[in-house]
């Protein structure tokens, strides 16, 4: 399918993507892109890429596919260094966790956003990062959101398309507008609140009191704290606006179960717990969660 | 150790603890209690009682040992229903979320609190509820936390701490007062971030779009939104004070990382995100979690 794909940014997307594309013979050699020389050869030791070139002299003139896979803050400067070598008839596309913020980063670097540019968000994904935790089958059954714009072209929506088909993916278009309003309700949000209930609990007790006194439920609840802290604060930035708005409505949520505590209105407290464990058991009978 | 011991509500908890006092040949005759003859039937058949009495016909008075598993807002009535036929020196605990209240229940039934009435949570369970989900080995590495007053007796206190001991949980002493601050910071307040989480999505997407554009990580983190709507409203009246303070320092921390995302100080947010980040792995890497 692809003779020769070039990652910007050797990580747990990305790598999952190159084992599943070799996997699946759908590419030739796959080349990494990165900053750290020394991570890039440990990458290609491992087996998930046949090679690798530094970003700052990097050339992609003979790729037939470009995915970036960089934190999203770095979306410029990755988009510039590539500039030069990037052939306006290679595809290209990203698994960056925002949109907007991506296709803007796009703009400002091609002026003219780059018709075969179709920016993507493979909706997979743990709270582990590097190119270590990359997996067979990580795509399999999960979301893709592809969010071209009007300049973007339409072939290339299908290629990128029947590739995360490919590899398990089903694959959804919407707007990128679309796509970070909902992402900031059902992950940044989530991020925001683990992260926050971790240095909340950090600031009352001991590490050791927190694991003994808490139930499974509390590890479960915190894991994605263990993300990585660059590349979510980067999506903090990226998403700014939508994360604020969904910050917002998730405190008038939160005062409107605080009141009934305070108010001692417990019929309203089973009525409010109730709806979210109906909304949750649904959720979860739906979608073959493991 | 023990021959005759009655469960007052079989459920999860205590359903596991009749089954590790069996296997480990503990308990003689395990007598269930509860208000519905059609569950407890169910139970005995399912093997985890020997018998059952209704609770407002209850018969205490050969028992060697009496655990009190009903929601904690069922703790006055439960107690008044034992108190005419529960003999003074009976061994009595409960495995109430919350420990304060249960006292006051006690307190306020018997007047005088029991000398062999040692309050206790075992700091184990999920999200499910019911004998249905009750297994063996449940409260293995698990804490249990031992809340006697100065009326307590203290050879009751062993006898209990033995029992926990004996299905392999470790057992901490403290003051009521202490347990109900630390898990409302470790269990309540993540159990009333999930519930509004959880209702805060489904004002905003159907329960489908939740599933699809959400990784693995809203799974774990809103696992404990399907926990049952009555035993938590029960803990949020009994613990209210210490809830309501802890969602309100919640919120001064998630106030502190919205205004850095707000006036964009990406290093505050990187700082913010790294302690928590460092907090949670170093808990992992403590308790041998799974």
């Amino acid at each position: 399918m692809f003779n020769k794909v070039y990652l910007v940014g050797v990580g747990l997307i990305t790598g999952s993507l190159a084992k599943d594309l070799k996997r699946r013979k759908l590419a030739g050699m796959v080349i990494g892109i990165g900053r750290d020389a020394q991570r890039l050869s440990k990458a290609q030791a491992a087996g998930i890429i046949d090679g690798y070139e530094l970003l700052q002299e990097s050339d992609v003139s003979d790729a037939n596919l470009v995915v970036l896979g960089v934190p999203v803050g770095k979306s410029v400067d990755s988009f510039a260094l590539l500039k030069s070598s990037l052939r306006s008839d290679t595809l290209l596309t990203d698994v960056g966790s925002t949109k907007c913020d991506v296709i803007h980063a796009a703009e400002s670097v091609f002026v003219e956003l780059p018709s075969k540019f179709v920016p993507g968000h493979p909706i997979a994904g743990s709270e582990q990062s590097g190119f270590e935790h990359a997996q067979e089958h990580l795509f399999h059954g999960r979301k893709v959101i592809l969010t071209p714009t009007c300049k973007t072209d339409v072939a290339a929506v299908q290629s990128i398309r029947s590739m995360w088909q490919a590899v398990g993916a089903s694959v959804d278009e919407m707007s990128a507008e679309h796509h970070d309003k909902i992402l900031s309700a059902t992950s940044h949000l989530p991020h925001v609140l683990a992260y926050t209930l971790v240095n909340y609990l950090g600031s009352r007790l001991d590490a050791n009191s927190i694991s003994s006194y808490s139930a499974g439920g509390l590890d479960d609840f915190t894991r994605i704290a263990s993300s990585s802290p660059v590349m979510w604060a980067d999506i903090c930035a990226a998403n700014r606006q939508e994360i604020l708005e969904s910050i917002t409505a998730f405190e008038d949520h939160l005062n409107e179960l605080r009141l009934a505590i305070d108010i001692r209105d417990k019929d309203t407290i089973i009525r409010l717990f109730r709806q979210a464990k109906r909304m949750r058991d649904m959720k979860l009978s739906g979608c073959g969660d493991k």
